[in-house]
């Protein structure tokens, strides 16, 4: 079969590999049909994630069909229509137990890390009946591809984690996909304000299409906090999602933040930050950090067969498998193209 | 009256003053039969609080009798027997309403800060319904003074704040009265294991008597986290209460705090801290702020009633409040005193 | 002024009355532009509600301006626009505290019960800090007699008990006002599915328009229950709405509610009804009942402030205030007269 | 091997028959070290439980050594010394991945039920992983014998859904073997107040023992209800638990309960209740029920390790296994021989 390689710093190719095999009774393996590309893939090639070395192959998203079933799976067989998770969750172990599938001891986040990945036209899945979601007849499979990670983790990590609800006021500081995710789930609650912060004007206005009451561009406001306070009542936001990952705009986030508010951080930080608790010890605030556990996603699917979610809003570029390459390139350079998520098809 | 006022930096006199009066309908004065001093004294004579000037009669915590009342009081009459909360609540605006009372936008922490406190022989309390609490017959006044602000504090801020729950693992840094009080409130939810970190030899000891299952001195121990990781299966503490307020400390409950758990913040923190995001982001953890609401005094007055918690174990020393200065200097040298909490008496 | 009295036995007629004063100090008095009618009032001149007798002014929801205000209220001053909340809360009495203040010790549902209500041209409003709401400039005032109380009713009592969900099921037994102002505020926390029953074909035209997603009409369904299943893959709902107050109605409740599951009364029963333990004992349910604390009012109010709620669905019919008896006739024969709510008018 | 046979109405014998094998890679055999009889198997022989036939082998709780595992276990293996949990779970469907157990697809209570149980010398355990919990070293076997059912039961359909809270009130009606081991785990919350109604004095003795601060005799007190309320400022209490299952318990219960509170139904019920809506409806209360999940019996296993809760306390009687038909009578006879739980122990 072809997979992508992460092949050594910044560079990926398209290489043959055997077709995996099931190596344990709960393993199931899924022939692709589409992909997508992560932010975090970007973050692997560039040596940020020292468990994923050279020689792997990316990729922990995708749909499909199963092609291969061990003898301890009982949900799936052969021919089933799928999401993959990206998180492989044994749903035995204490921390699956108490819906922390993130940690899992035997699971968590490893396809496309610590095993190989769906950038392939085969992947092996390990605790399938519990890492893979049924398709439902008819449903419109390439929007389905978000459900594998980007929207469970704007969902859970930013509005469960942040506590949105009917009539609260929402910060979301980072438009990227991530950002967007957790603004398309975030009315799901029906907060009365969702306030997107962003330097990328075209992110800004995509934002507004997809359910910002209100948009800030700290590149051009220099009193960004100020024209948030003034957009709430002085308060600042009950939620405030973090969804860049650096110190900056996790400094932003302590400004935004209402008395008895909490902060959501989605992103992936690669150094420690300033916590200003002299001003936010009296502040009754929360600060909340997570891995997705993708435990919401069946849910997720509910509300999108039932017409209430539309995930294909986040998706702006299509390209062939063969073509992967490129669409990191895009993926990579998205503000010059516009791009949201880019979704890898591969031939039928 | 006597009063003990903030003369200046680290200097504090016992002064007459006049019988403050009522000025709001909704005004009680209470005449006092005892106080204590809080920790935020020791901040306030040092300058770290500036909305708090020389000339400021000190103390927010204390107990006595109703003397006078606004013709807008209803619960209490004069001769009432009161604890006085150290969050004064006008229970009307938006953050009284949804609990959030230290936030209250006519009161909250204002006793002995921007308002006369109870360090006299006479406090005038606004938004009296709200802001005292009636004394059951033959209840021991002397530990009810527990009630105005470090038993709330501990319950708040470290234990409801820290999710303790039956079954969990908690850790505790710091075992002055705060941490003391976090200790013996934390076991209200039957925890398994509360570990208690200090560097005072007493005060583990005191710490163990309280109902602490393992205690640790990082003074002594170098790998104090090991040491607790030991005891907890290798995963850290569910709850990590931070109770003294310094970056070092919060440093310690980084490292202490177990995949899924909680950081609740109790200590008055200076300055800002480092926030170790690249470790902690992926580790589905919450750090929690908070200034005591104290709206739940009346549950904890209830337990007391009950004889199921027995404040009166904090304290240590008893003064009249013609010594009050004295008390002050045994506070502030706490250590070298074995002191934990001391209660100032008024003459009858 | 002129009000409405209730006057013996399904009897009620406008007289002349003296325009009410300040009583307490906490008091109000708002000049009525506009109230309405509720079912609860149509059970009161049947003689159900003994609390209330013959001499009574009806009427606990409307909107207006304070015309007068005891020396205790703070957050009003004549002239101010107000929403009236049907429940009088003093803000101060432990079930105030806990957010409960349907049983607040001296208010509670006391309008047009135990004392003069607001089908009259001016009210005394005990409690006036704590029992109104202010109206934003520019606001739609006939739309927020709605918020008085069937919205917070529906939402309180139906949404909040039945512990809607992003990508749950509900059920709505009964759409009259309260059940499609459930119908309505269930939307915020996006359900998958919102199935409506009820008997009259125009009301649930109307529900269809206002966002169901399925209607079943038992009268001319004969498998209703089963319907409901088929609807949701066989399970029954995970929230199941009691808006009529019958037994047979809270029989179908029970019948379709999902293990799991809440059945969440909202309607006033006047006897007992089966409760089917013999089945229900192992299937996980919660069944709840609620008096409207309106403790949620100003969070609806901000929501409709921000365009994502608009009450003013419900609004059927239009009346002079010297045409009310009219009204009362209207709204007592309301399905004659496809009328859901109506709102009457004062005169400027 | 010997088992216990339930032979036909009224009747049960010890049979021989074949060791159990594993049939699916997911099932491990236990050979019981010692097992107990559940006031539910009593039900079972009187032929209340549809789904038990004639033939099967009685039982769901006891403690053994791992005999034999299938391909698909992973958590244990031959010699683990386990605690068989009364709730078999995949771990998997919809209903466990949201730690609803007792209701998975395929598993729930079917020990002693469906397939064969625990009353013998050797048990099929199905879903082995997640139905079994491993048992520290040195630990008191005998005590853990009470964390298959008893006290999952008492705490998840009694504490938990009752929602007690420190400082709140609970009564229990019902002193049995299950209201006892609510009793104990309600401590786990220190409410202010438990009070105990049987018309057995000497469990009500028992009760007192076990840490009700309260008991009360219906049988010898006319006005049970007023004197629970006597006890509670007039309120009634904030947590009612249900521990019979028959209408008059189930009444007393409405008597019992606070506005707020909430009725935890535990009791098996064969018919049909009463349900005194038109008391009730504006009361703000909860009515739950359940069918243990025993999902939180690693957790209760922890705090026994941690010597915080010791189930040992509700055992009276022993018994070798071949002389379990005199268990049976004793069990059946409880008033009579002052009998809880009955421990049934197996030759070494």
């Amino acid at each position: 079969m072809k997979a992508l390689i992460y092949k050594s710093l910044k560079r990926v190719a398209i290489e043959s590999r055997p077709i995996p095999r099931v190596t344990a009774a709960t393993d199931a393996i899924v022939k692709l049909s589409r992909t997508t590309i992560c932010g975090t893939d970007l973050h692997l090639i560039q040596g940020d994630v020292p468990t994923c070395q050279p020689g792997r192959i990316l990729g922990h998203e995708g749909v499909g069909r199963v092609h291969e079933i061990g003898a301890g799976v009982n949900r799936y067989k052969p021919g089933d229509h799928v999401v993959i998770s990206c998180i492989s969750a044994c749903g035995t172990c204490d921390y699956c137990r108490k819906g922390m599938c993130s940690h899992c001891t035997t699971g968590g986040w490893i396809l496309g890390n610590t095993i190989d990945g769906t950038q392939a036209e085969y992947v092996r899945i390990p605790h399938a009946d519990t890492s893979l979601h049924p398709i439902p007849e008819g449903a419109d499979e390439r929007a389905l591809v978000m459900v594998s990670d980007i929207f469970p983790t704007g969902f859970e990590c930013g509005v469960l984690n942040g506590k949105v609800q009917p009539g609260s006021t929402v910060a979301i500081v980072g438009a990227g996909p991530v950002g967007l995710a957790a603004l398309i789930t975030a009315q799901l609650y029906a907060p009365s304000t969702i306030i997107m912060l962003d330097q990328d004007e075209n992110r800004l206005r995509v934002a507004k299409q997809l359910g910002a009451t209100h948009t800030v561009n700290p590149a051009t406001n220099a009193n960004a906090a100020d024209t948030v306070k003034s957009l709430t009542e002085g308060l600042g936001c009950d939620t405030v999602i973090e969804a860049v990952g650096i110190p900056q705009t996790f400094a932003t986030c302590q400004d935004l933040v209402a008395p008895g508010g909490t902060i959501a951080n989605v992103g992936v930080h690669g150094t420690k930050v300033d916590l200003h608790l002299e001003n936010l010890w009296d502040r009754n605030i929360a600060i909340t950090t997570r891995l997705v556990d993708a435990t919401t996603a069946p849910m997720l699917l509910k509300l999108i067969k039932a017409g209430k979610l539309n995930p294909s809003q986040l998706i702006t570029h299509d390209f062939a498998f063969k073509d992967i390459e490129k669409a990191y390139d895009t993926f990579h350079a998205a503000a010059q193209h516009d791009a949201l998520k880019v979704v890898i098809n591969f031939d039928e």
